[in-house]
Formats: C-alpha cells, structure tokens, sequence
C-alpha cells in the first residue's frame, strides 16, 4: 500500500492525467497538478479534482510531491525533464501513461539525477473526449494497465506503480519489456489506428455513404477520429515496430485478395475459420 | 399499405427470416414458413412467430402465399427457384434478403414464371448469433433497408418491397441499382469483413494479446467471428467489386505505410485531419 501520507502531482492535466487526479483524490491522497491552462485549474479545483494547481512550474510547488505522474505529449515530458528535473523532491518517484515505451523510457531513465526513479507505466484506456472536463476514474474500469520496469528499476518503484494501477482500478495489472509493450502496442492499437484511417480515406463520399453504412464499418472507423498532433508522434517513437506490424497485416490482407481473385475457397474459408476461433479470446469477459 | 389479407411466405427461417416473420406477425398479417428443421418450426409456431410451417415444400404450401421472402444462401435460393417456382401462387410478389445483389438479382429475373415478379432487398442488419431463437423485430431498429429494383419491377411492387421495410420498422429506407448496392456493400461491409478476417491471422498468440487489449482491437475485429460459408459464397458473387474496393484500401494503406516510413508527418497529419473529419457523418443519430 502506498501510505496515505505520499502526495502526487499530476502533469498534464487532460483525460488521462485529470481521470489519474480524481481517482487518486477519490483513494484518499493529497493531488496536486501542473498544467498549461489556468482553465483546466480552476476546473479541477472546483469539483475537487485536484487539492492544489498551478501553470507555472516552480521549485516550491514541485519539491512537495513524492509521486510524479506525467501525462504529456512524449517531447514535452522529455523537455519537461531536461528543464525541470532539478525542482524534483530527492527520492521521489516519476512514472508517465505514454503509449510508447522503448523511445520515452530508455531516454529519460539514462537523463535522470541519480537521486530520483522513473519507471513507465501505460494505462490502456482512453475515449473520444478530451480535457480534464470530461476526465472520470471509470475510464479505467475493465482496462488493462502495463508496468515497463527496466534493470534500473528497484522492487520497489515496481511495486508502486502497479499499486497505482490497482488504486485506479485497471482490471488486469500487467509487466512487460519495454520492446514486448511497444511490439504489442504497434499491433493492438497503432495499427488499428492506422487501418482505421486508410479506410476513412479512400472515399470521399462520406456523406452520402453514412446513409447506408451499419455497424461493420461505424465499429471498424470509430477510432478513425485522431488527434494528429499526438499520433504522429506516437507512430514515429514506435516507427520500427509499427511498419513491422502494418507489414505483417499486408501479407495476411494481400493473401485473403488472391485467394478471392484466384476463387480459392478453401483459403478463404480457412482463414475466416482462424479468425472465428481466435476472436474467441477477446469477449469482454462480464 | 399491403393490405391485411396478405399472405407472407418466409423461406429460411433463421436468424433475419425469423425476425421479418416476427416483425410481420406483429404488424398483423398471417406468416407462413419453410426452413430445413423442424425444430426451427415448432419453435416459432410455439413462441407465436408464424401461424404455420413445414419443412416439405409442397404446392398446397407454397400456393396459399401472396408474398415470398427468400431467406437462404445464394445458391440454395437459385436452386430453390429453379425447382419450386412452379408451385407459387400466380401474380405472386418475390422479395429477398441476400447480402449481394447483381448476381442474383439478374439471375432470378431471369430465370422467373412471367406471372410472378421478384424485386430484391437487402435488410443491413445481423448479429453475431444465428438461428429463429434468436430472431426479433429489434434486430432491424436503426438499420437501413435498401431495394434495389431494375427495369423489370413495376411501380406496385417497388411500393411495396419499400413497405415491407417500413412495417419492419427500419430506419431508412433507400433505393439503388444493384451496381450502385454491390459497390457500397463491397466498401462498407465485405472490405470491412476482409480487413478484420486479415487482423485477426496476423499473430498467433490470441489468446495472450487478448490480454493487454483495448476497444480498438476489439471494435475492429468483432465481425472476425464470421459464417465462412455464407461469406466466401458472398464475397465470390461479388468478386471483381469487392476486389477494387480492396485495392482502393491497400493504395491508402501504403500511402500512410510509406509517409510513416519517410517520417513525412505533413502526409501523416492530413490523412489523419480528413479522416476526423469525414468519421463525424458516421455517428449515429439519436
């Protein structure tokens, strides 16, 4: 348990890190955050989000927390590091939710004063909405939440990180290298983003095929609604991977094409029988 | 208005037969089935979903009906045709529910008694279960209901294969030739179908991903689970449309596969803005 006393800041209040604040406030801790807008302050102040918030980063506001939770686009919390480390409370510990690891990870451990601790953490969760105006603990309910511990790690930021995850309330706390996460990740999440999107471009007749679309093409285009600004980035930290994993796709996409072209239907039948048996595993068990 | 005299035949009760015979009991008129199981029978006559059935087909059946809505395979409703047509009530209307329409559409105009007439339709609804015992008017709520007449359909019979839907209680009812219907049905439905079939052989290890996976994994592969007999057999009928459709996917696909490739962010955004974009006419309304 991570005793009661600890105090947490949150940077980058949006979503993510406002749905972090409430959760954690919720579980009975002291939360403070650091964020661009004053609006995003105040808001979060009101309905008792935050304890206490501020825009401007200073060494009195910063050295009170022993838990720092980054929620930033991946530059900014590497600049945010280079910047600001040295206003960091000795001994305190730093964890982030950005949806690449090896880049970020690696990158901001091998940077760090000697006396503080950064473990990655990525909490799989995330809607449509954006800003700490929309933020709520319950998007983490039924998640899955990944600790990315390295060899700089010790057993013990390892262990609070996880609680963290457990404090929110992910349903399935889970380890992996940071090259397992981003391979999984390139897989599970950007390359659906990404076959989301060449499917959204390939007619521009939008407004005239929604009228006939069903739930097939709404289900498969929903996450086609992307904050480019963010993904961009994201895909470019995982470039490698990513293109692995788009490449992967092609050959079993180009491989359904020719058996359709070349009328085999024992191909086609085979691999829709693989999907059928393998999609089993991922109903949301109640 | 179809009057309330009208007699309605369902040949193939499963899963969408059962739930236009459902939704047409409700709406008062008598219904009367053929399918292949008789437990298919009993069940429905039980739950009050048709007022008879048999799975023999026999002339004193078939020749009390005014209205005939073939819920079968492709080829087994050809084959159907070709054997039975013979013993339906002359001036008799012919309807369908079949997920591709030039090819059969074409086929049985063709192939059909002077006296009768069929005018196809395709219902864009279905579940992931099958069968009668699942079958409910509901299935059709919010869902559009497309007929596709050619030159051959008169005026009364347009009306009312457009009535049928709207006593179904679609949402939209539409009209398209059957290469306007096969285009749209090739891009929203059986590219969709291919893409998820080809996500879902990419990997493996189902069972472990299945673990650290999120919504869009899931939204994207939840029409994996597939019929591989009624799909390869739709998917062969619409061969050369379906294939341009997913080239017109790959082409997309490899344009944002070489702009992650090249680092080209400006290529990455504007795929990304154009796809937030036109994902807004797809949300469904209220």
């Amino acid at each position: 348990m991570i005793s009661k006393d600890k105090k947490f800041l949150i940077v980058g209040l949006g979503l993510i890190g406002g749905s972090y604040a409430e959760g954690l406030k919720k579980a009975g801790y002291t939360v403070g955050a650091i964020t661009r807008s004053q609006s995003s302050i105040d808001y979060a102040i009101e309905h008792g989000i935050i304890d206490a918030g501020t825009i401007s980063v200073t060494q009195e506001f910063v050295s009170e927390y022993d838990i720092v939770v980054f929620s930033l686009y991946p530059h900014v919390f590497i600049e945010w590091i280079e910047k600001y480390q040295e206003y960091i409370k000795p001994g305190a510990l730093l964890t982030d939710v950005t949806g690449v690891k090896g880049a970020v990870v690696n990158r901001v451990q091998s940077m760090l004063r000697p006396d503080l601790e950064f473990i990655g953490a990525h909490p799989m969760a995330g809607r449509e909405t954006s800003g700490v105006q929309n933020a709520t603990a319950r998007v983490f309910e039924g998640a899955n939440y990944i600790v990315t511990p390295t060899f700089k790690n010790t057993p013990e930021a390892i262990e609070t990180c996880e609680e963290i995850g457990r404090i929110l309330g992910f349903k399935t706390i889970s380890s992996l290298t940071t090259a397992e996460h981003d391979e999984m990740i390139g897989f599970l999440s950007q390359l659906t983003h990404c076959i989301a999107v060449s499917l959204m471009n390939c007619k521009d007749d939008a407004e005239k095929l929604s009228r006939f679309t069903g739930d097939s093409f709404r289900d498969l285009t929903r996450i086609a609604r992307i904050n480019e600004e963010m993904w961009t980035e994201l895909f470019l930290l995982n470039r490698n991977e990513l293109l692995r994993q788009m490449d992967l796709f092609s050959a079993q996409f180009t491989r359904l094409r020719d058996a359709i072209a070349n009328g085999d239907e024992a191909t086609m039948k085979q691999m829709m029988v693989t999907s059928t048996e393998r999609r089993g595993y991922f109903d949301k068990k109640a």
